[in-house]
């Protein structure tokens, strides 16, 4: 019950597995992009989760090592054809794929990293003998393609509700966190927690997708700092932006929304922001929604059948794993 | 024995079973292409193969038709992101999903068909009780993207070997004809057939590429008619250049190479490289390597380990479904 490893020595764990593998090296045009993309420094959460869970549930290491690398590549495959669609330059402070190799090379880089990580995922339901970790990660796979349908069309779309918002980040980002939770139930023969760890996924993934947003306008803020908003700059229509119209009449929403767009890039723009949010108290009830999320996903944890030993160390895991810097 | 359907009859059964899926719609954006993409008008090889081979070989038709939907959503994935590649207008007279729906979607799309590819070909496996299918078809999708990477750096490479461009139509286009054969062993529990399979489909997939470039420029002609040459017109390094290039030293290949890239937009070229051809008897060569790779078709077929009826009704069964209208 105690031989739960540290984060820092599953990471260890999961690098080493990672710089053991035999990736194809040939034609070099396909796979070097690969390469650049899993060495660029990343958190890897949810291989960590993934590991994690499988250590406290008991369950199935080695298979979930093979899952933790393709949960991975998929979550890489996913950040390579998404910069292509955002015309990002720039992840994790690197060039983007596209920008170094071309966008044709990373459309299909992006390709063999998907069916790769599926392979990864069937070969842990080979060694596990079980076929559910394939059924649920295309499942899930698919789910983060319609997620990222929405966001796409998000931008071209005058109303949104915060419902639709969450829907999208659901499918979007807390599926495939779910998903890493759920797969160690299937690799502990513990399906009866399936359900609990999807939940617990999704409000963990949902929770750190609104406070991303909460952050780029206050983090380092204070009481008095100056706010930043990257989101607001480029006029997105971010958690803020949303829990603003939440309450407005659908001819109030049009109104704002055109006056957003209008003045987006003034200069003044943030301050004038942060006071609409300040008189409509929009700090404080984005936040109350995100600490609504954690305590519903603590609530979850105390209701495990797990020992309480167990539903700490779950708590201090992900506190850990989802710990921002700034 | 004798109940193996014609081709029409398994056609028209597969377009039933493809009109009965219930494909999502939500969000329209992500589903509608794939939805325009999956009913043009197609042959329908790789789900024929399948299906045929599988009553053939007496095994598991609906598994088999499960499958035969994923090798056609994973086909056609493949030529939506090629088409993205390829920078193409028209696939099969008709506009293409990235110029249709744009490039984005056109990415996402088609990262949505090949999840739910697997999805298809998992399910065949569970249907027959194996894990063998999505083993190969993984196997096989990755060498596809293998294949389309060596075909894109073909372009910029100045000196290609014919038995490099072999390697290459092997990868992108034979393996999946391969596969297709393959999976009716495993449906069949006739995986003493599985080697064989694998060859056959080999033969065929790289006869039918190298014909196709031979079509290309000697479809209609008979002895005397006008040549068409769209390849050339292209300065595409079709397997007819390459076979003319077949016994050059390094210094004859550069030579012809330049005077190909400088001349290929010139009208009167096509009559110049026809005589050129002539002169090297390269439409026979040509010819005569298609009709190797036949006949080595045929002969695995005599080897097969089933009846002589049913050696008859695949080769029936093949040269009709890989029958040109020219």
């Amino acid at each position: 019950m105690a031989n739960v490893r540290s984060l820092e020595e599953l990471l260890k764990s999961f690098q080493q597995f990672k710089s053991s593998i035999d990736l194809k090296k040939s034609p070099e045009e396909l796979y070097s992009p690969v390469e650049y993309m899993m060495d660029m420094e990343a958190k890897r959460i949810r291989p960590l989760i993934l590991l994690f869970m499988t250590e406290l549930l008991n369950g199935h290491q080695n298979a979930a090592m093979s899952a933790a690398y393709g949960l991975e590549l998929f979550h890489n495959f996913t950040l390579v054809h998404d910069d292509i669609m955002d015309q990002s330059d720039l992840r994790r402070s690197k060039t983007t794929v596209h920008k170094k190799y071309g966008i044709n090379e990373a459309i299909l880089s992006g390709d063999v990293m998907m069916i790769e990580s599926i392979w990864y995922i069937h070969r842990a339901d080979q060694l596990n003998s079980t076929t559910k970790l394939t059924e649920l990660f295309i499942k899930t796979a698919r789910e983060v393609c319609e997620g990222q349908s929405m966001d796409m069309a998000f931008e071209n779309k005058a109303q949104i509700q915060m419902t639709e918002y969450l829907e999208m980040i659901r499918l979007k980002t807390a599926v495939l966190l779910a998903c890493s939770f759920q797969m160690a139930t299937v690799l502990s023969q513990r399906t009866d927690l399936f359900e609990s760890m999807y939940q617990l996924g999704i409000l963990l993934g949902q929770s750190f997708q609104l406070e991303d947003d909460w952050l780029d306008f206050y983090a380092g803020t204070g009481e008095f700092g100056k706010v930043k908003g990257g989101d607001i700059i480029r006029g997105k229509k971010s958690a803020l932006i949303l829990e603003l119209m939440e309450p407005f009449s659908e001819q109030e929403r049009l109104h704002f929304l055109e006056f957003y767009a209008k003045n987006k890039a003034n200069n003044d723009f943030l301050n004038e922001i942060n006071s609409v949010f300040e008189k409509y108290n929009i700090r404080n009830k984005l936040r109350l929604r995100i600490e609504d999320y954690k305590s519903k996903a603590i609530e979850i944890i105390a209701g495990l059948k797990i020992s309480s030993v167990h539903q700490d160390l779950l708590i201090q895991f992900i506190k850990k794993i989802f710990e921002r810097t700034y």
